[in-house]
């Protein structure tokens, strides 16, 4: 898988910065990117200087100021042409992306497929129109002591968004990913940050969001993307003035920086970052007794898939010392010993993985299950796998770190009351998924109430990697999962980390946003006097 | 009016803490109330220590455990209770208020109405039940490559709640008011610090609360009321863990204060602070013409009512250079001068009125419009004019500062690119309103445009005094106003700034919470795989 049959594609690749529709590489600081067969791309990128920065977030306020005010229509057209741009050229940017990131062309192509859908459902929403949550109380001349005005509410747009890429989702969490996309649908501009982990992909599928702008006609400066390798040129992003909001993926200590910045500005913004998390998964007597291989092979499949690489990864899992768990564990150890060994994305996330391991196996009473380790290569993450009882952990902090990889902290419960204590001290989640038949469900329903209050997203009998792109989920959770745990990354209340309610007061009908008028022109549902109804307004 | 009337229920202030159902004073540090006629009321109240506020926060969060498991019955009827009380102790506690805080008995009366509706609002709210945003996907088994889980998310409280009550509105922002009563409808638990200014009746209305709490067998914890004339003692409440969000109303100084202690904590938290603004108002030119007196009229009086001390009280009002405007301005100086000078609530908001009046009076190039001026006492607040062109409001940020009192500043401009330059130079608002006859608003609807991305609620023809406590109303906007521009402190979505969003994946029927089981046994209104609906699913 060369370059040879992608050299058009190749050529399109300048490593510049795409400020608005034009290309600029002011910088002298110059890198490659830092994940894959980077060398076979033969590629410099040109990290974005101060002035770029600002040219892109003050072309994104401009953009905004026009964008904000057109149809759903319009908005709805520029959304479907990028899905149909990105289905049109999926095929030889995947070839790309693989080469950056050596992620399988399967994983790619499912990855790709879901941010096309992705994309779609954010179109699909704004079809549908309701979204904007149109609150009307009418007015009562009548009233005493005092006339009551006519007061109607709807959510709009904030402004120009920050957006910072994923290393391990190249599509879903990175230029055309989730991020991108709702707070394009939210009426917001966008300047991406990308992640120096897969720089070609991005400047690809940044120029598909700007080609699809170009045709459907929007303004200038809607979407920018930054290419950098540096921590100076993010923060540089969040402190401009006119950015009003920062979504981002990745690291805890990423994620916390661009928090600690943002809550430093003249005007603090909201950061919304998801950070990842240990993903406990407890596992409940009955079942394992009549399950344990089954169950073993399910969750070794999810830690070690992608190499671990996902921030849904069950990192630790919590179950009761038994005969029945030896042979769980006995069963998990095997199937990561035989799983296939993968590469990681970037170097510097294959050293943290390595760091993590380290640290894991250094630390007392905390054994290493995984014996017949296969010889190590750069780049490759071997499955590892400790185990350690409901003391060790409930004692110590650094295990409710996360490892990035597939790694598994196995811990043993002596009893119920340490499954009860385990959950009490564990920190916020993106996922707690619990393990049970009916019986050990109802039994155990106090521990569920406990780890509701620490996830964004409770699963019961289920793998927490693979996250649905759908209405009703939740990707984020209490701090240290996220930084506002209010919000999803995933779904489409993503939308509502872009946007904030603004209410008109005796406003003349003729000067009302559509969705707040009497008669209703969009058809949407509408709180009118404390009632749910699409009716108009007489 | 003096206490021979109240002799028993000055009896039941004690100065102590109210920590779950006990009362609490161990603290050395005592005070006396900053307002109104404190001698007459004759009560040291005792300052709330760190042992006090651990305590507090540590009855609180063991409440929450059981309050949140509550059905919803009992936590209308909770309320409803809490809201019965105030009605049947009304009377009395207003005459102890008044004296605290030399407010109007008939401002009083208004008032504490006001609180109860809110109270039943809230209780109203949880009895038709959607609130709670139920969205379910269900399960698709035969979806390929992967079959589809169900999911299922919604609303669930946060844990305990800090909130912080207002110096200016003893009941509907204080103990009984907006904050704490959207926080125990969420179904979290709250402590409450008072304001140093009307202690005595924080602590008679913090009574009622936990009466209420008592007969309807609530947890103990589930409201405690500490008392503070110190900084320090918010702040222990900010950074104490347990604590997972705070709300206040009050001082920009304040409010900030306590955003940065909340973003340094090691598991921040969100702060809603209502800060206040300068509430601006733009005249346009066809409206002035027709009726300038009428309008100086109602401008004036939203100004000086209740000596100026509201959040929302008019403080800079911009019109266009003309014959007209220079009558408005006359008549504007003349209602204000009549205008009876009110004592204000406290010797600090007093003195801080006068600084502010000083620093504008001190201001090159603005011009002090009344000379007529009443001789003043202390304690009391006569309301000054200051007038001002365009180019100097544009270049001093002095301006754009709040001068809590009957102060206002008019801006004249000299053209249409004055006005909007203004807009544009705004900070974040908690209202804007605009005064236009049909044929301005429709000129100006640009203008109109920029100032919905400046504040929370956008007014037409209106003074922005008067805050309607309905579905619709936002009481907010982005910063400085607030420390979180997509939330409202008034009306029922000031709900959500204490839930966050959970979702239940392949969750059993039985162990799912109500409002997401199939047959819909609360009736509420639900997304279900992307239709609203009240039907349950088969």
């Amino acid at each position: 898988m060369g370059f040879a049959t992608n050299e058009k594609l190749r050529a399109m690749i300048t490593g510049k910065n795409l400020i608005g529709y034009s290309l600029s590489g002011k910088s002298n600081k110059i890198f490659t990117g830092q994940g894959g067969s980077v060398k076979e791309i033969n590629v410099v990128f040109h990290e974005a200087d101060a002035e770029e920065i600002h040219q892109a977030v003050t072309k994104a306020n401009a953009a905004f100021n026009i964008y904000r005010h057109f149809s759903s229509e319009r908005k709805i057209a520029f959304l479907e042409n990028i899905a149909l741009k990105l289905a049109a050229s999926k095929d030889s940017i995947i070839k790309i992306t693989a080469q950056e990131t050596l992620l399988s062309l399967n994983r790619l192509e499912g990855e790709m497929q879901r941010t096309i859908n992705q994309v779609k459902l954010f179109a699909n929403l704004l079809k549908e129109g309701s979204w904007v949550n149109a609150i009307i109380d009418t007015a009562n001349p009548d009233r005493l002591p005092l006339p009551k005005p006519d007061i109607r509410q709807m959510q709009i747009a904030i402004g120009v968004v920050g957006v910072f890429g994923a290393s391990n989702f190249p599509f879903a969490f990175s230029v055309a990913g989730g991020d991108t996309v709702s707070a394009l649908a939210a009426s917001c501009t966008v300047v991406y940050k990308a992640h120096p982990g897969h720089p070609a992909t991005s400047e690809l599928v940044g120029n598909i969001i700007i080609d699809a702008a170009k045709e459907t006609e929007m303004p200038e400066g809607i979407f920018s993307l930054l290419q950098s390798a540096s921590h100076e040129s993010g923060i540089n992003l969040v402190e401009h003035p006119l950015i009003k909001a920062i979504a981002f993926t990745g690291s805890f200590a990423g994620g916390k920086a661009l928090y600690n910045a943002a809550s430093k500005r003249d005007e603090p913004i909201p950061v919304y970052a998801e950070m990842g998390s240990i993903n406990p998964v407890f596992i409940l007597p009955e079942i394992i007794a009549q399950n344990s291989s089954a169950l073993a092979d399910k969750l070794a499949a999810s830690n070690t898939l992608s190499a671990g690489q996902f921030c849904t990864n069950p990192g630790v899992i919590i179950s009761l010392e038994s005969k029945k768990t030896d042979e769980f564990l006995s069963h998990f150890a095997s199937d990561i010993t035989n799983a296939s060994a993968e590469c990681m994305l970037t170097d510097k996330i294959w050293k943290g993985y390595y760091t993590g391991i380290e640290k894991l196996s250094a630390m007392a009473d905390v054994e290493i299950m995984t014996s017949n380790l296969k010889e190590e290569k750069e780049n490759v993450a071997v499955p590892y796998m400790f185990k350690t009882p409901a003391s060790v952990f409930l004692q110590n902090d650094e295990l409710l770190e996360e490892v990035f990889g597939p790694s598994s902290v196995h811990v043993i419960a002596g009893n119920k009351n340490d499954l009860f204590a385990i959950a009490e001290k564990l920190q916020g989640q993106l996922t707690v998924s619990v393990w049970g038949t009916d019986n050990d469900l109802t039994n155990y329903h106090d521990l569920l109430k406990i780890l509701e209050l620490k996830a964004g997203r409770i699963i019961c009998n289920g793998v927490p990697t693979g996250v649905e792109v759908t209405h009703a989920m939740v990707h984020g959770g209490p701090y240290p999962a996220t930084t506002d745990s209010r919000t999803t990354s995933v779904g489409t209340n993503a939308i509502y980390r872009f946007t904030r309610a603004v209410c008109y007061q005796s406003y003349p009908q003729n000067l009302l946003p559509g969705a707040l008028q009497n008669e209703n022109p969009l058809k949407i549902l509408r709180k009118v006097n404390g009632e749910f109804t699409r009716e108009s307004i007489s």
